[in-house]
């Protein structure tokens, strides 16, 4: 016999709501001295001794009997094997996803652009797509083949020659959904190594490894930190918080779709967040209510208790206006809007990594198949940050042509401006290029 | 009498050419735990003393008379008086680059999109304006106004409702020009604070100082240190390194006109980096010969030094299709194209931050009033990062919208792949949705 469940209520009326909910969506990330330290020295390491040090640090902590680096190496035709190695209803499922991925993100390519002025003159944008990318894939119970999709489909839509996926096989344990999903998306190549050391790997490469221009994929501490310091040396995605969920009802939703809906965000860890706007204060009992009763029989139930009731909330609010202006100040990862008229409110949503509207769109649909990417910014910076995307994948390059007319003209105005910033190389670089007025 | 500038001659056909590039082009930034430390105290003492520390540091750090956070808040107005202040040339040529960099980054604006599907389903991405944004501008010599267009522009084009510029005024001195640019580039409200003070302000707000989204602008090194470790409570645009240019020529080009764009990019400091690419030998002599007798006409005449002898180098190639290779390996800031038709190369170029095309158009044109951003990828980060653009103040958000047949369909690939990655309570929310059958 468990405790029944204890999930907060909130009343945005109240005068201390602002407090209680800033309290509630506070989040650090860990940032542990040791931990920097550690993953310092494996940067070095495998910066220094390449090969060597990847297979050693892969042997010690994946528990993996590898005798050169070739153990470590999954070559492409292993990928199509795992295709045949999973089930037809999975892959089936898998290409279906990844169809549909690849559908929605080649709406996201960007083109190059120029236009010319009157005098001559061209300006514009180059795009290009990254020439390498690498792809973190966490090993053991984290190892998801949906996340190899998401991560994978937009470089090779951006056009990335090579994408080089590494996935820990802690004690030789093979992930074939995980392969599968790769060899689905175009992944290039595979290494089994995982941790910090993968990602050093990734950013400076070795002898095996081939460095790569950015990367991206989720990961325990180690991989954050590790990614952390790599920045700048190579790119990287966002460093992702716990995962988050907010639904806003109008109290016309089955409660117990909504209930399963909060699971489906609280069973990920115990940190994640699962937070229920609604104006109506019966529906939230009805869905305390759902919550009790379906909980035991979750698999997770664990990781679901601890996570709705050390970070999950239901908020009552005045009205749908209320539940906007909620909304807007959590920025949440997942914005559910599971309301009769969802098309009303998408103009008043400031930030949301993305917002699945009405009562079909269950957020689990767009982690798996809908289309967009389910990689999306956490913790509040859906204020400054956007899903991964193709756009992750390219970068542009502007474009100055001058006319010698357009040059003349441009270099007068450089030329005040330099001097007033005291650059006089600018300045006379600019005035070189100042034709001499007609008389 | 000062000895005969030494810079440095390689030859792309030498075998040890790649080492010898490799060694001229690494840089690594300062990490220094001392730093590190200071600067993580500021942060924690803005952080939980707002006001009263900032106006404690700046008084310490500024050598600035304040007594109470009024004394460094500068009204709308006084940046208005500036444009008074200045020359009416000065005036004129300030409204002519913002002005065109303005018509060129609203070509960069991004629009939000949907598509409907067979089965009503409506998928698409909401793209919307940070909603504060923060500037930092350095004080004293490297206080440049052209760099306040360049941050704050964008910015505005984007839509982003308020721009904070924070600007430290040592010992009381105010720039003019820097004012007179804020005014007319739209900057709402001005700071004088800076330093790791200032960037603490704007990511966690004070009593005075709003809480902005993302913090842009370039600051030493107590600024980058300060904007790392705000990064992910606020977004922040890249941590630069020192400026480059990479010059390619086909020999054509005056002489003078080439040592003047190395001496451009060589005058902002002695880590700045400037190298000149050619397939004629005798070019790269004449230009030797330019550099030596213009270098000690110009006013900077000894950062120029340090930086040519130190980072620069004249590197002959066999033609221009090496010489185009060597600028994909070094993806500079600044790429000039001095050449006959470089349209021809344009499509061969895949990494640089801007591409300065023929022999009339001088980087310095770029770095003022061309159009657009002077805000570029510095030490090779061209392979992965964009220059400053409007899309750094917009943000997208994913929409999805699945009708009940969508729904129904989507439900039954998302309950195989979540059962797939033994998460339950996503294959429950999304059965919830599967309609059954019809018989």
């Amino acid at each position: 016999m468990t405790a029944p469940l204890a999930i907060r209520r909130l009343a945005a009326a109240a005068p201390d709501f602002a407090e209680h909910l800033d309290h509630l969506l506070s989040w650090e990330g860990v940032s542990d001295a040791d931990i920097n330290q550690r993953v310092l020295a494996i940067i070095a390491d495998v910066r220094h001794q390449g090969d060597a040090a990847l297979l050693e640090y892969t042997r010690r902590f994946d528990a993996v009997e590898a005798t050169a680096m070739s153990d470590l190496i999954l070559p492409r035709a292993r990928l199509e094997e795992a295709l045949t190695r999973i089930t037809p209803e999975q892959r089936t499922a898998l290409e279906a996803a990844a169809e549909r991925v690849r559908r929605y993100h080649e709406k996201q390519r960007q083109d190059s652009w120029q236009y010319q002025e009157a005098d001559g003159t061209v300006l514009g944008q180059q795009v290009t797509p990254l020439d390498r990318a690498g792809l973190y894939v966490p090993g053991g119970k984290a190892s998801y083949p949906s996340s190899v999709l998401m991560n994978a489909i937009p470089a090779k839509v951006a056009g990335v020659k090579e994408v080089v996926m590494v996935v820990p096989t802690p004690r030789g344990e093979v992930n074939e959904l995980v392969l599968a999903a790769a060899a689905l998306a175009g992944v290039d190549r595979v290494f089994t190594i995982g941790g910090a050391q993968a990602v050093a790997a990734l950013a400076y490469g070795t002898e095996s490894v081939p460095p790569v221009d950015k990367i991206v994929g989720p990961g325990n501490i180690y991989v954050a930190t590790a990614k952390r310091h790599v920045f700048g040396k190579v790119g990287i995605d966002m460093i992702a918080g716990p995962s988050e969920i907010l639904v806003v009802c109008d109290g016309q939703t089955d409660p117990d779709w909504i209930a399963m809906d909060l699971f489906s965000q609280a069973e990920h860890d115990e940190d994640a967040q699962a937070i229920l706007v609604s104006p109506d204060a019966a529906f939230l009992d009805a869905v305390a209510e759902s919550i009790a009763r379906l909980l035991p029989e979750m698999e997770r139930a664990e990781i679901i208790r601890a996570s709705l009731e050390g970070r999950g909330a239901l908020i009552q609010v005045a009205d749908m206006a209320q539940a906007i202006e909620v909304a807007n100040r959590i920025a949440p990862e997942h914005l559910e809007l599971s309301v009769a008229e969802p098309e009303q409110w998408l103009p008043s949503i400031r930030h949301a990594g993305a917002i699945f509207m009405g009562r079909y769109t269950a957020e689990a649909l767009g982690d798996y198949c809908a289309g967009p990417n389910h990689v999306l910014p956490t913790s509040g910076t859906a204020r400054f940050s956007s899903p991964l995307g193709v756009y992750d994948f390219q970068k542009r390059s502007s474009i100055i042509h001058c006319s010698a007319t357009g040059a003349s003209a441009l270099g007068r105005v450089a030329s005040v401006l330099a001097r007033g910033e005291s650059l006089t190389a600018h300045a006379r670089s600019a005035e070189y290029r100042i034709q001499e007025e007609q008389a």
